[in-house]
């Protein structure tokens, strides 16, 4: 398989750069695996990259990883960026798996929490990587999975039976 | 007729096991129906999982099953999924059923209701299944019923006559 | 002139009845209009409905008539239907009539007018009737009323002279 | 050059006829200018007639000229039709002048200043004619105007100088 | 290289000269940048520029320079314009660097500061000539400056080691 990553320099966290630790310490399990990576200034830059890595390098799956500010104004951008990276995913058929972190996820009492704000982002980053394998490779891993309330980057919440 | 589901592993309740099981205690009255069921992990992963249905599997139909968190970012991610999921049906022509359930229908004075969202989960999914099958088999079955005030996963409201 | 109607289950006024009768009294003024009604489980169902009565049935225009639920994601979802309904329009280059009735307009104080609430769907269904009929066969009637502030459902405001 | 010109009948006041009068009052500066005019029932009925201007009319430019109520309501209308008009611009390669005035603009202590909302309506009207003759004759125009800080409908706010 | 400007009249500050000004003191850094340079009315009108830029122009990059009113429904073109320059870096497989300064940005105390605006401005504007010319000539420029929180316009907030 091939995977694409596409991070930003605007996040303060080098993103890229935990998936790519993540999918080394796995390689027994996940097998071979080639990666494409990229970086582009933000978060709105993103859904032309992946489609660029679609088109050019004809990646099966690619993974969006963006921070997204602590303004309102930045949450709008995400939404923006979000919305392209659906249609990217629905012009190329493939996914997109988008990881982004919000720093206000990680805000206490109007203060950023940087230790707090690289676990989460760890966390994301690192399950969400299994997700794309598993997507390309294994979706049946998926169906086991199905409604048993996985988190990425927090504690998972776990299911509930139906009866 | 050929049926497309997908749920989510973020999902607390195994939303396309109710289905499956809704599906099979009225095998009599639907007749034949061919099911492909899949898991992607969260909501924003269902709409290109529905094209690829249409496209590889040829459904006739697909059930999109999600649930919500209850966090303002929640909504706003269901909100990008469910703008895709409708660019999903029109560049095929083809309904999908978008059945989401958003955690804090269930949440009462701050609280997660588990056993409220386990009826309004079980309620939505099995009523959706039967409106899946008209769309596909029956659609008379639904101008029978046009403006009822039909509900799924509540109570449903009822018709007001015009004159 | 051949006119599709889809109409919700969801509803809680047959609103596709009542586009039906006021084509039924004014025949001798409309002429020939060929109509086929649908009928789909909720508002994000009318825009592929819409989409298959171009494709299908070659309609010349289509009124698509939904009643919005008072709650705030029912908006949400009315924004939804409402930007694929724009999209419909556009990838088929033919009008869509969006008649869309929003609960809480007939809300007083808490509680729903029902009363009122058929008043305001019959009035715009109705008036949007003509508005169909109009863009396809006599186009220059709506040239006619243009900056007239005419209002579906309640009274007209009326038009202001600009000098 | 054609122009295009589409408006509505829900408007208070006859957006289309300014227009036109103020292309027949700048006629010698202008020259030729070869113009269509349409009026659709409300603003959402505005895209798809700019498409149809493009594709039967083959117009250069269009002007979208509407009115926005004062409710909420009206403003996620207007956010739907500006999302489409934008979508016609694409599709199309060629610019749509969006020309909305939104009633609450002219709102005074929760009353509607009917002579304010003409004052606005007729400079906003009349100041884009110029833009959308520009855009199309002369966009070395608008080069010069670069960063001048242009309004249209109240007082330019007038450009700051960088160093 | 080819690199399309377009800025605005309705900006206050004449962005695509500062543009032009970075690329010319950077000339022998960049190498040879062919520029065009476009104005449009407002921002609204920006995403079709761009696309013409493609079309017409063969650009290998747009961009964007917009000013964005203080006002809410200024908020709401804002975004309606970067929804649409999405669409267009999509249909064309190119990227267009969206520079948009929002007025309040530089809102003290309910007044605009004119002096904050223009350093606010001239960042943005600056940072964002190397971001796009770097995506065309060098991208491993951007690989090397991941997750190290830069932004453009204000101080870079710097990147946190993840271990």
């Amino acid at each position: 398989m091939k995977l694409g990553i596409v991070d930003t320099t605007f996040s303060r966290i080098n993103m890229g750069k935990i998936a790519l630790d993540e999918l080394e310490k796995n390689k027994n399990i996940f097998g071979k695996v080639e990666v494409i990576r990229k970086t582009a200034p933000g978060i709105k830059d993103l859904p032309v990259e992946c489609q660029l890595l679609f088109e050019l390098e004809d990646c099966d799956i690619v993974m969006a990883l963006g921070m997204v500010g602590a303004e309102d104004v930045d949450g709008v951008c995400a939404h923006e960026a979000s919305t392209a990276i659906q249609g990217v995913m629905l012009a190329n058929s493939r996914h997109i798996i988008e990881v982004f972190v919000h720093m206000k996820e990680s805000v206490r009492d109007g203060k950023l929490d940087e230790k707090d704000l690289v676990a989460l982002t760890e966390g994301r980053v690192r399950k969400h990587v299994h997700n794309a394998v598993w997507l390309v490779k294994n979706p049946e891993k998926l169906i086991e999975r199905a409604g048993t309330g996985r988190r990425q980057g927090r504690e998972d919440e776990g299911g509930i039976e139906a009866q």
